[in-house]
């Protein structure tokens, strides 16, 4: 059967990152292409006997030396037929959350670099990746509203204020404490640690970890979270 | 450039209707190819110039003859590189909630006929969407517990009973009534009218109506439904 389309798949991943109080955001420097030189997602096209979570693990393997274990389908972008002025080019987009301190980068193939991107730095990206950043950027903050979140982003163990500015940050504007503190700690979803913060000037600041079984059974059940 | 990728895109639509008391699907039975005779989702192949979104409301006006002014992109399925015995497809998958009582289906183009079936009677679907079917009917049960439902499938007055039943339907097990009413009304997201329910046995049932301020504002902001 002959079909006559002339379109062709790609796979796009937007990978947030928490370092040091901000959210990160993984972009690439493109290599070739009419976008030489400017920053992307990682992504490219699907190989023709490939699924498209394969392709995309490829990818991020690829240009970025980077292994994801978690990838949520975002949304395909194919309304705007120009969005490639190569040709007609549609994006299955991926979306992870990971602890990113740990990761080394390693940009290779397609990718002259690979570097963590504060969102409040981004540069201009190629192709319509800022849009794609924008709907990645609202999953984020309506998955808030319903489940809790950190867990894939923090460390192990964390101050209570990293996990403020985390929310703080996502939703884009300052929360009110006394209220975030009441809520997250009556839903259980963290607990304190015995230890306590060094190095920081002040009073010591307690350690806290998720609770691991409370927060999955919130992320199972959902809640309603305003603030 | 030349992209070395033989990759064929493809939309498709779950369409769910509410008719006595009962939720519906719509299929259309195929005309042409390996799936000949089989009962299927609505969607075909994507063309070069033309966005997703004008592809699926294209193929719902020809295979079914009818127009669904919201649809919401579900999901791309494109992890099974052989769900079309043909040729590797990709399918973007798109949902819609519509009143379908009121609707004329007219079978053309690729479907030899174009029916709503109710959902508890389905036929052996073509492809994987069987699958498809699945994915939106989780998608909906997740709706129910952060969104209201109902204003898109039930008619402008309605039974408190209608709406018991929908969620029940939807959720496919019984709800604790007297919590659900409880919950509901609480909401505010459906008041009273002055009119009763004609032509039922019994003690006439007051009809309802969706109140349709704290509705979207339900829809927006979300709430935690447990039933």
């Amino acid at each position: 059967m002959n079909v006559e389309q002339n379109i062709k798949v790609a796979v796009d991943a937007i990978v947030f990152g928490y370092t040091e109080g901000k959210l990160h955001v993984l972009l690439i420097k493109q290599k070739y292409g009419p976008m030489r030189g400017r920053w992307a997602l990682v992504g490219g096209f699907v190989k023709t006997s490939e699924s498209l979570i394969d392709a995309i693990h490829r990818e991020l393997k690829e240009e970025a030396g980077i292994v994801v274990n978690f990838l949520e389908q975002l949304y395909t972008f194919g309304d705007d037929i120009k969005r490639d002025p190569r040709m007609r080019v549609i994006s299955v987009a991926y979306f992870a959350l990971i602890k990113n301190e740990s990761v080394d980068l390693k940009a290779d193939t397609d990718a002259e670099d690979a570097r963590w991107f504060n969102i409040d730095e981004l540069p201009q990206l190629a192709y319509d990746h800022q849009k794609i950043y924008e709907v990645a950027m609202n999953r984020l903050r309506a998955k808030l509203t319903y489940q809790p979140i950190g867990f894939d982003l923090l460390p192990k163990e964390f101050l209570f204020s990293d996990l403020e500015n985390l929310y703080s940050t996502i939703l884009d504007r300052e929360i009110d404490r006394r209220n975030f503190r009441k809520k997250i700690l009556g839903f259980e979803m963290i607990e304190e640690t015995d230890k306590f913060a060094e190095g920081k000037p002040g009073r010591p600041a307690k350690l806290f970890r998720f609770n691991r079984q409370k927060y999955n059974r919130l992320v199972r059940d959902g809640f309603h979270f305003e603030i």
